[in-house]
């Protein structure tokens, strides 16, 4: 026997009505990522010979999406057989005794790699068609498995054809296929549509397979791993799920997590053992936190790494191209946006520090501001190390603050500072004494004044 | 049969001695109203032509909130029967055949409009007095409700009067009834005190009609609108309860809510389809999102309406009196408060833009902060269509700044700047070369100085 | 009989490999405090003669943890009569016919005094060694409690060489032991090792005892109470269990928490009757708020007082040496740290007050912040009762705004302000007409560049 090859077809043609969104229903994210993509990935390590995403017409953004995977629309959504038909001519030319075509679902986004590699196993131990089921906890209104003593698939009964013999089956229909890519088009064009909604299904392609004469088989999986979303409670559902799955996930491999049910992972997070997570954090895509690094409650994080023993938060938001330096610290207050920080660098309350480099050992002081755009162009700010940068500053840039400068409080920064200078930006202080006497018998006046007037 | 009138007293006299707290009960919120206004809210779909509030002595604040609903005072809280007789001037002259005394309680938020509709077709169909009762999960400690074969109520027997039998019984008083008006205060009057704690019992009303010849009924309704609250704990599990509720209509509606156990509602928020809401976002009373605005992780809302396709935080602070125009987009530690953003206009970092107007596509830089307080009166900031506001200005009010205006940044803004042009205001920069290195000698010899000292 | 006497041994030597971490198990933290010294606290009570933590060679922040209990060193990890062992030395000549040694575990964080009470009864009424024991959901593993007619314990069977009929017992050993000091150490030294792991078991004593004509008897407490930590996620687990009992407890004590499951308490946390926390509040060790205060949503607090009447929030966070005075207001995105506010005192928005005391009813304005360290030294700043400060000041400590006194918005402020003063220390506000639009035809002539240049 060759070793087995496959190509996917993923139905994700759905409007998702039911959503109540735009958005096709695909596209509808768990874990930060496009449901469709879970799929994609679930199917990548089978390392498919071709991929081909059914869509319906005008999903530009799916299409986007599921890239560099093919695309083929299905203009009248007519069930799921008229589904795989839109991906025919993607697949001309894919066949082969043991060529295998898997059907997938654009919305089932737990579907697991080795659940497929147990449906290629029974493709490769001879059945033409292989069906993906499940235990229903409530069959009620899925179609039903039916094997033979053998364990054989001999057909697959809808609720409403079923007896009730049938109907006490709780072994029961996912969708999922694995078909001989042989004879997929031949069979899928037998398919009929004499059918309550006129459409075609796909799983009539059992009863088509035995007629001529091939064998048909099951392969069961966990009712969670085949969830479907269909809805906003769905959507919400599965995100829990996932959720779950990832807070397990860290803690068996040694991260601490303070609060694991206010942590909230991305579907590429990545987090060493030994670093500690506090309550309430989310990582939103691309984020890496490095061995003995500290994220404290309440922070925000998206394609940043924290590295070892850098400490971040509580209240700070890491904004995409961050990089912060081992035992480096961003405090409470702290915006850090496409900027890197050096070893033990701070910025400790109330910054925003955008398009900088921060070098090891400087200090940022409390509401410091990198002025990074000027409503056309965004700006670099470059911080030397050990530099310290006083309190309330605004360094607007292009700006260079050299090694070891220092930048005064309350200063605006618009021109370079040497390395070691120290550079003051700031009006000059007067003082009036007692005015704040008169100052205030006037406003209070002035407020009796309006309130009389009301 | 005429249309039936009904009027509604309302018991919440109740301090709540085991709420722990100075507020009377019913002055205890859930999702952000006091529960006796959602009592009110429960009622008003019936019209009644009275409603009245029994207060206990000295609760100004629940008057108040209770208002333009009347108020009557229970002196001395000798029993439910005493407190309706509160009531009696109140709904003196309101009677006939048909009219109908609701009376309900204070503390019971999740009582529904429906429920109490049906208690009146009740009281069309003839029953004097109609009790609303529940089936009870413990029904331990509860008063059961005794139907004859016909389903006519025959008695209310409190729990150490129960036979075996009747303690078997689940349906138990949830102490809400319709009443005849008629003849509710001469019955009422009947009531006696001869009980171990002295008190006029409102449940003895079904006695007393009986005796009278009159028909009583019962109408269930589930445990869970019934729900009363006496303590903390209830109070804490009574929002949640709300919560959920609130949760599941806004799926349901087709909100995107990324983990809905993480969003908090008022009875009042508003929500559209398609909009998005991400996880720890509470909403104070008197938000609406409208569709495609997006509210990030970790927002407080209060009082703001955040207009199609908007983007807030995530850490926004908007507070009553802010609309955020349609594509306009609130980012990280801002806070807002009744101030109006135009079409795309953006704030997005660590700004306070309170008593303010921002035009059109203007964009706020970070660390802005309006000044609309002297410690006497509040001002106004307008800020005119695309105006770019440089990072950490301060904007002192009343200040106007023209359409397509500049603010430099770091520029404390007193006087008012016209369209188009540029204004600056700040200090010169001046540095020192190489005056870093003293002034870190200088800081360590001291540093050291101290340490030696300690 | 003499009144008991007890001592305590503390096994804490486990590295706890499971929990993948560098920190020795013990010191992993339940409630903002390592687990062993919640068992510290739990034997206070018992007011133990001698407290000896055995700990692990090298773990010299749990000795600090400790303290002042002596700890001893088990080198080689040979079982927990082996740990005992190490404590030989400690104990050295503490005896008495009543005097008790208990042996208790570091990492079970929940045991209570009560308990090691009525363990301390059991040896008072003759028993030789007492054992405590809980009713297991699920025995598995557990050896198992075997007691005669009488009640007394007559042995401990693992599970591997239990009977069917053992087996079926749920009563299970959980290791802490309080056994005769006289006899302890005689018979540790009976104990062997021959076994599958070739270690020292403390559950030999049993057998030893009896062996000696000793009784032996069996104490229980709920599973709960004797659950230990071996894992990350058992660590989650265990958090979470005593997150749950502070908030019933803070709920029965009349506190009003918005959504209980969002509050994190700490093991000293003490919050008065009355006081009300928002929805996702974090209490770091040292926290207390007194009756009628507001913490509101998304706050952070730790080593602070918030007095009558104060609020503080939303996302506030208050850091160790804060005090905020009746009265009180911390707004949004505020930081305060080692500062005292007084009574009415402000510091509504985007501000950061560290080292500072801020007289009462002083205003602090928007983004104020106090320039408390220049790399070197930290300094205070003095802000006098009424001072009024303007929004987006810097004030560079040491430094000094008295009584009354005004510093307008913007202002850097490196001198004193005398009492009454009015300081303003900016630059002149210059303005060009028509300036911007020139500036915005060349950004956007070099944006295209730009653009064209990619």
């Amino acid at each position: 026997m060759n070793s087995p090859s496959c190509a996917t077809v993923v139905l994700s043609a759905g409007l998702g009505t039911r959503m109540r969104s735009a958005k096709p229903k695909a596209m509808h994210e768990v874990g930060g990522l496009p449901m469709v993509n879970h799929v994609l990935r679930a199917v990548a390590p089978l390392s498919p010979e071709r991929t081909v995403v059914v869509v319906g017409p005008d999903m530009p953004d799916l299409e986007r999406a599921v890239a560099p995977a093919q695309t083929a629309i299905q203009h009248d959504r007519q069930g799921t057989a008229d589904a795989v038909k839109a991906a025919r001519a993607a697949l001309d030319g894919y066949a082969g005794h043991n060529a295998t075509v898997f059907v997938v679902y654009g919305d089932s986004p737990f579907l697991k790699a080795e659940t497929l590699q147990r449906m290629l196993d029974a493709r490769d131990e001879g059945a033409a068609v292989v069906v993906l089921g499940f235990r229903a906890q409530d069959p009620t209104g899925y179609g039903r498995l039916i094997q033979d003593a053998g364990g054989d698939l001999t057909a697959i009964v809808e609720e409403r054809e079923a007896t009730p013999d049938e109907k006490a089956i709780t072994f029961c229909n996912s969708g999922v296929m694995a078909i001989e890519a042989a004879r997929l088009f031949t069979w899928i064009d037998r398919v009929g549509n004499d059918n309550a909604k006129g459409e075609y299904y796909l799983t009539d392609l059992v009863a088509i397979c035995r007629e001529d004469g091939g064998r048909c088989a099951a392969i069961e999986a966990p009712e969670a791993e085949l969830q479907g979303v269909d809805s906003k409670s769905d959507l919400a559902a599965a995100e829990d799920q996932y959720q779950q799955s990832c807070r397990r996930a860290a803690l068996d491999a040694g991260v601490t997590l303070r609060d694991p049910s206010t942590v909230w992972f991305s579907f590429d997070t990545r987090i060493a053992p030994g670093a500690e997570i506090g309550r309430n954090v989310v990582f939103a895509p691309g984020v890496t936190v490095e061995e003995g690094a500290v994220i404290k409650d309440f922070c925000h994080l998206e394609g940043a790494i924290v590295r070892q023993g850098a400490e971040v938060g509580p209240f700070a938001r890491l904004r995409p191209g961050t990089e912060i330096g081992g035992g480096a610290r961003i405090g409470n207050f702290v915006e850090v946006k496409n900027a890197v920080f050096g070893e033990g660098a701070k910025a400790n309350h109330l910054s925003y520090i955008g398009d900088a480099s921060v070098g090891a050992k400087a200090n940022i002081g409390a509401g410091t501001i990198t002025c990074n755009y000027d409503g056309y162009l965004k700006s670099r700010t470059e911080i030397g190390a050990g530099a310290f940068i006083g309190s309330n500053s605004s360094l607007v840039a292009p700006v260079s603050i050299g090694d070891g400068a220092i930048v005064g409080a309350g200063s605006t920064v618009t021109h370079d500072v040497d390395q070691d200078a120290i550079a003051v930006a700031r009006g000059q202080q007067v003082a009036k004494d007692g005015a704040a006497v008169k100052f205030r018998e006037g406003r209070a006046a002035q407020k009796a004044k309006q309130k009389a007037e009301k």
